[in-house]
C-alpha cells in the first residue's frame, strides 16, 4: 500500500474505532492549544494578524482569539500564530514539531463554520495529527536539517486532512486537498527568533483549510502530490525515510511544555523537583549536584550566569536553584531580569556541573545530588515517559491557571463537558 | 553588494529612472494579461475560485475577473488562477516562468486598494517582474529540475515586491516583506496538467500582497530570508546561480504566445507564415518540408497523427498545413477534434519531416521547404528576436480579439490611455 493510501485509509477512519488512549491525548491538546492561544491574544503578532485579518472583513465564520470573528481560513491564520507566540505549546519529537498550533484551528475553524460537534472537531485534529506527525517524519531529520519547519510543512497537510475530514469529504478529494496542499504548503525554519515562527503554523493552518475548501468544490491537483514524482516529498526532503507501520496512533507520544523555558532544560526541572518532594530537599543541604545530559544541548541552555530574565529559561544552574527555592518554573512572568541578580541563586548556581553525554537522547537527564550530611541522592528522568493522565491533568490546569487565571479552570471544565458541547460552543473559550 | 540588497535598490527605483523600452514591455504585458484573464472567467476553476472567494465576502477592495470585487488578497488568489487558465500568457525563458499572471494580480488589487495610479501599477509590476526575472535566474535550472515552478515560487516573491511598493514600504519594511516570502512561497510543477497550475500563479499573487500587508503593519522576519542561512534560495536551489549584473531590465526578453498551442511550435509557425506571406505559399505547391528543432521538443510537440484538438496542439505536421492552409493558429476554438480527422490536413502532414538539433535552442528552428516546381525555401526562425513595437502591438491586438472579440479593442485604448487612467478604472476591465 502506497503512503498516500495509508493516509487516506487514515482520513476515512471510523470515529467508533479510534482508540481511547489517542482520544485522551487530542483532548488534552485541545486544553493546552487554547490556553496557549488566550495567553498569546497580546503579543503584537497576534495584534496586527489579527488587525490585519479584520480589515479583510468576511463572514464571520469561525472564532478568533481574542474576541473577533472571521471567515475559517482567515480564522486559522491568526489562531495559528496566536497560540504558538509564545512558544508554549506541545511538541512532537518524533514528528519534529507542534502538531496542535498548526491543526487545531483549522478543525476547530471548519468544526465552527460546518457546526460539526465539538467531539467530531477533537478527533479530526487527532487524525490531522497522526497524518502530520507520520508525514514528518517521512520528510525525516533531512528535511529539518536542510531548513524546513515540519510545524508548518507536515503541519499543512494534517491541518488538510482535519479539515476535510470535517467537511465530509471523499477519499479522492481528500487525496485532491492533499495534492493541493503539495503545491501550496511553505515554512522555514530561519524564520526562528522573529514573527515569521509562529506565522508559520498560522500558514499551516489557513492552508489547510483552502485546500480542502477547493477539493470540496471540485478543484483538481496531481494524482500523488505527496509522494509522487516531483511531489511534495521528494523535492523537499534529500533523504525521506520509510513510512512508519501503521495500526497505532503515534501521536500519542506528544509532549507539553509545563515549564515556560527550554525544552531542553525541563527532564532536569521534573527530576529535581521529585526528589524534592521525595526528601524535601531545600538548597541549604545541598554541596553539589552533577548532570548529565544530551550533548546538543550544551550550546542551547548551559547558561551559566544568566544576565536576564530571557537568560535564565536556558540556564541548568538558575532553574536547578529556582526549583528547590520553590520558585516555579511554570510562569512566564517568574523569569525576571531582577531574578537574574538574585544572590543566593548566584551562589547556588555555583554547586552545578553540568556535563554531555552521547548516550543520551535529547528528552534524558541523570546525575547525583551531593548533600552536606554526606548523603547522596542519583536522580535519572526521561520526557518520553507518559504520564498518569491524572497526573498529566494536574499539571496541565496549574499550567492554565498560571497562565490565564480562573479562565483556565472553565475551559478545563468546556473539555470535561466536551461530548455535550458543539464546536460553536468551544469557539467562545477563545474571546 | 549582496544579492538582496539589489534587489532592495531595485524595488527602490524612481519611476523617473525607469527605461522606457522596460515600460513599454509591461504595458504591453498588461495588456496581454487583462485579455487572457478575460477569456479565462468561465473555465472551471477560475469559477470555483470566484465563488470560494465571494463565500468568504470581505471587503471589496479590488476587482476580479468576472465583475466580482474581493479583499486583495483575495482577489488576486482568483485573478492569478484565472489568467493563467488558458495557459496562453506571457512566457520569461530565463526566468523559466510565467511573470504576469503571479505579479500583475498583486500590482493591480494593490493598486486599487490604495487608490494608485494606473502607471504606477504598471511600473510596479515591471519592477516586481525584474525581481522575478532575477531571482528565477538565481534558483537557476536545479530549482525547476528539482520539480519547483518558478513562476510560483520566484513570482510569489515579484508579487511581493510589486505589491511593497504600492503600499510605500520602506527599504526595511520591503526586507522583512521579502523574508515572510521565503517562508511563505511555494510551487510544484507536478501540478502541471491539473488546475493545480493556474492556482500556482494565483498563490503567488495572494502570498505577496499578504506578506507586503503583515511588513506595512509591523511584522519581523528573518534578517535576508531570500539569500541567508537556511533562506528560500539555499533550501530550495541545489545549484544556486550567480546573480546577473544590475543595470538592465531582463525583464524585457519577455515572450507572447500568439498562437493557443505548445511553445514549442512557435518558430515553426513564425517561419511557414512568413514564408506564406512572402511567396504566397499554398499547401498545393509543396513536396516536402524538413525542420529542425530543439531536441526538447521532440517528446513534447512532435504527435505524428493527432487524434484530438488538444493533440493537435503538439503536432508540428499538423500545425505545418494549417499555417499553409491559412487556418488560424491563434484562437483556442480552432483545434477540434474534427480538425484531427480533416483529410487534406493528413495528406500535408505526411510531407513534413522533424529532426532535433542540440545546437539549437528551445527557442530556434530552421528548415527548408521543397517545392513541386524544384525550387527551395530555406527557413529559419528564432522567437528571441524581439519583434518591433508596431509589429508586437498589431498581434496582440489580434489576439485579444480573437479571444475576446471586441472587448479586446476596448481594453486596447485602456493601455493607450494608461497614463491618465487609475488602477480603480483599469480595474474595471476585468468585468
Amino acid at each position: 500500500m502506497t503512503f498516500l493510501a495509508q493516509i487516506l485509509d487514515l482520513a476515512a477512519m471510523p470515529s467508533g474505532e479510534i482508540p481511547a488512549s489517542a482520544r485522551s491525548m487530542a483532548r488534552f491538546s485541545l486544553f493546552d492549544w487554547l490556553v496557549c492561544g488566550r495567553a498569546g491574544v497580546s503579543e503584537p503578532l497576534a495584534v496586527i494578524l489579527r488587525d490585519y485579518v479584520g480589515a479583510e472583513g468576511g463572514l464571520p465564520a469561525a472564532s478568533v482569539f481574542g474576541g473577533t470573528k472571521a471567515p475559517a481560513r482567515a480564522a486559522a491564520l491568526v489562531n495559528g500564530a496566536t497560540s504558538h507566540a509564545l512558544d508554549y505549546d506541545d511538541t512532537h519529537f518524533g514528528h519534529v514539531g507542534h502538531p496542535s498550533v498548526a491543526i487545531y484551528p483549522a478543525a476547530l475553524a471548519v468544526g465552527e463554520e460546518v457546526g460539526a460537534s465539538a467531539a467530531d472537531v477533537a478527533d479530526a485534529f487527532l487524525i490531522g495529527a497522526e497524518a502530520s506527525v507520520r508525514i514528518g517524519m517521512v520528510l525525516g531529520a533531512g528535511h529539518y536539517n536542510r531548513g524546513f519547519h515540519q510545524t508548518a510543512t507536515a503541519g499543512a497537510f494534517g491541518a488538510t486532512v482535519a479539515a476535510g475530514r470535517l467537511y465530509g469529504l471523499t477519499r479522492d478529494q481528500i487525496r485532491v486537498a492533499i495534492g493541493l496542499c503539495a503545491t501550496r504548503a511553505s515554512g522555514l525554519k530561519s524564520q526562528f527568533g522573529t514573527m515569521g515562527k509562529p506565522y508559520n503554523a498560522g500558514i499551516a493552518a489557513s492552508n489547510g483549510i483552502e485546500c480542502a475548501g477547493l477539493a470540496r468544490a471540485g478543484f483538481t491537483s496531481a494524482d500523488d502530490g505527496l509522494m509522487g514524482a516531483q511531489g511534495f516529498v521528494l523535492t523537499h526532503a534529500d533523504a525521506p525515510q520509510p513510512s512508519p507501520p501503521v495500526g497505532t496512533f503515534l501521536f500519542e507520544d506528544v509532549k507539553y511544555k509545563l515549564h515556560a523555558c527550554c525544552h531542553g532544560t525541563h527532564a532536569i526541572i521534573e527530576a529535581l523537583s521529585a526528589l524534592k518532594r521525595a526528601h524535601n530537599l531545600t538548597p541549604g543541604r545541598v554541596a553539589s549536584i552533577h548532570l548529565r545530559t544530551g550533548t546538543r544541548w550544551l550550546s542551547v541552555c548551559d547558561i551559566k550566569a544568566p544576565r536576564t530574565g530571557l537568560e535564565i529559561k536556558f540556564s541548568y544552574n538558575w532553574l536547578a536553584g529556582m526549583v528547590l527555592a520553590g520558585i516555579s518554573t511554570a510562569s512566564d512572568r517568574a523569569y525576571t531580569d531582577t531574578l537574574a541578580q538574585d544572590d543566593l541563586l548566584a551562589d547556588f548556581a555555583a554547586k552545578i556541573t553540568v556535563e554531555g553525554d552521547a548516550a543520551l537522547t535529547d528528552m534524558q537527564v541523570v546525575g547525583e545530588v551531593q548533600l552536606k550530611d554526606g548523603g547522596k541522592l542519583p536522580f535519572a528522568y526521561d520526557l518520553a515517559a507518559r504520564l498518569p493522565d491524572a497526573v498529566l491533568e494536574n499539571r496541565l490546569r496549574a499550567k492554565a491557571t498560571g497562565l490565564i487565571g480562573a479562565d483556565g479552570e472553565q475551559i478545563w471544565a468546556m473539555i470535561v463537558a466536551l461530548d455535550s458541547l458543539g464546536a460553536r460552543d468551544l469557539g467562545k473559550a477563545l474571546r
